[in-house]
């Protein structure tokens, strides 16, 4: 079982959990119905380093937005990301985040996105990994997700990334079909044209899908509490908490990214999406670490 | 398949639908994945007369508050409520049903609000039937769910209803469970008190499930297009022309109440939840009329 993970505290916690929860009759029994397990996307199933993956997506975007357009690439946040400028990009605040996802991912539809984002996932690559951003998933989570779903779970992605960008290829990727994906989403429109109806998608927030959001949408679209979750920094924290303070056996993990070897080591200082809290109080918070390094016998797929 | 259906032109339409899109290699075939059904629940799973079931909850809960407060039991809309004086109630516009729904319904979390709605259906009793709401639901319908599902469908309530009254008996009543029912539902808040996470419901919109809105909460939590809708008001004909109108083969279904008999007959006289449009261009619109009386060999369970 879990093959790609070194034994220790991180593992044994996981399969004690597991064994204790489908033990039928024992005093941590949960019915499969409940068994709901909640993963962060970004940093937790993917790499998210030296940017979120989506951010590549959207650099490519607006270049062929700027082609058309080539007043749009003077313009902050636009610039900063045809010239991945990080120092820029990570001082982008959530207004300027939403300015570029709204220009370069509404006034089509959700339908015509997902083509959009599956032809770009088909060739993209990572810029220092080399490799596809297909292949940047992690394979001791990979394993993790079909282990929980062997044993009854179902598995959901609750990620601060684009809903419909996480969509395209979380079934591909972690075998979790489109329903089971939450992400950070714009408000749609119902449009009918030759009696056709379809999904546009509007440069209006819906949800930021972040922080306090993740426990609030969760209970919108799941109305359970996880049984399970997992994630890699403070936007995740009150997901982890939710999950870990509810009734029975739980368990909330996190993911430590120290392994400058074979990945990138970082947490506090990644300011798109620090690590601090849940690493800094994981004891208070009954968070389980689990070391990149230590944990994993290797790292991608 | 389906007993409690009669021969005709409706259960030929659902039979010769299923057939074509999971014959393997034929013309028509869906994989598993994409077979998505999608149910209206008040009129179309259950009976919505004289009023939908959630307002004998509502009339039960104002009792309940205004014995406390006298004075709620004062004002409009909740007088009407606990005279239950139907003309007053059919007149309601949105905002007072809002209005109803938040002093009812907010203020507690989800998880409080589901063992409320649970006791109450537990017992509560239909006005005129005399059982329970929870034997009001449909046979010929409980029995087409199951058939979908014995084929490969994921089944999804997409109800006008709040959806954690709906989810507190969707699974008991039709085996849908609580992650598959989208209804309306106010926004959430995340509450921490001795670092325990709960969900609160609060007393504002997050979205009025119904019209244009069906179609986009369908985008927004399964994210893709059903291939078979089934409705039975104006507020339902979005959705099943969303359904309809994708590629391939495709069923959108509308139950006409026409059983004075049985159950009741009505349609756009129902000013909470009238049908005439579909009803009325049904062939225009490529929906398959089903007339409870002809079609179904009995109604209730």
């Amino acid at each position: 079982m879990l093959p790609s993970w070194n034994e220790g505290a991180a593992k044994s916690s996981i399969l004690d959990f597991v064994a204790r929860i489908t033990k039928q009759g024992g005093a941590d029994f949960v019915p499969p119905e409940e068994r709901i397990a909640a993963f962060d996307n970004d940093g937790t199933l993917w790499c998210e380093q030296p940017l979120q993956v989506q951010f590549f997506f959207l650099i490519d975007r607006v270049k062929e937005l700027s082609a058309r357009d080539p007043a749009m690439g003077e313009r902050q946040p636009f610039k900063a990301l045809l010239e991945q400028d990080y120092k820029v990009i990570f001082g982008l605040g959530r207004q300027a985040l939403l300015e570029l996802a709204f220009a370069t991912h509404s006034g089509i539809t959700d339908e015509h996105f997902d083509r959009a984002a599956r032809e770009w996932l088909a060739t993209a690559r990572h810029p220092t990994f080399g490799r596809l951003f297909r292949g940047c998933t992690y394979r001791p989570q990979v394993e993790l997700l079909a282990f929980l779903r062997e044993n009854g779970f179902k598995t959901y992605i609750v990620s601060g990334g684009g809903v419909d960008f996480v969509r395209a290829f979380a079934t591909e990727a972690y075998g979790i079909p489109r329903e089971q994906v939450i992400g950070s989403s714009t408000k749609l429109r119902c449009d009918v044209k030759d009696n056709r109806f379809s999904l546009t998608k509007l440069p209006e927030l819906n949800s930021f899908n972040d922080g306090e959001a993740k426990p609030r949408n969760i209970g919108l679209h799941i109305g359970r509490r996880p049984l399970l979750a997992f994630g890699n920094s403070d936007g995740d924290l009150p997901m982890l908490c939710y999950a870990r303070s509810g009734p029975g056996t739980r368990l909330s993990l996190l993911i430590h990214h120290d392994d400058a070897d074979r990945e990138v080591a970082y947490d506090r200082e990644f300011t798109l999406s620090p690590l601090v809290e849940p690493l800094d109080r994981s004891a208070e918070y009954g968070i389980t670490v689990v070391s990149m390094k230590r944990d994993w016998k290797v790292v991608f797929e």
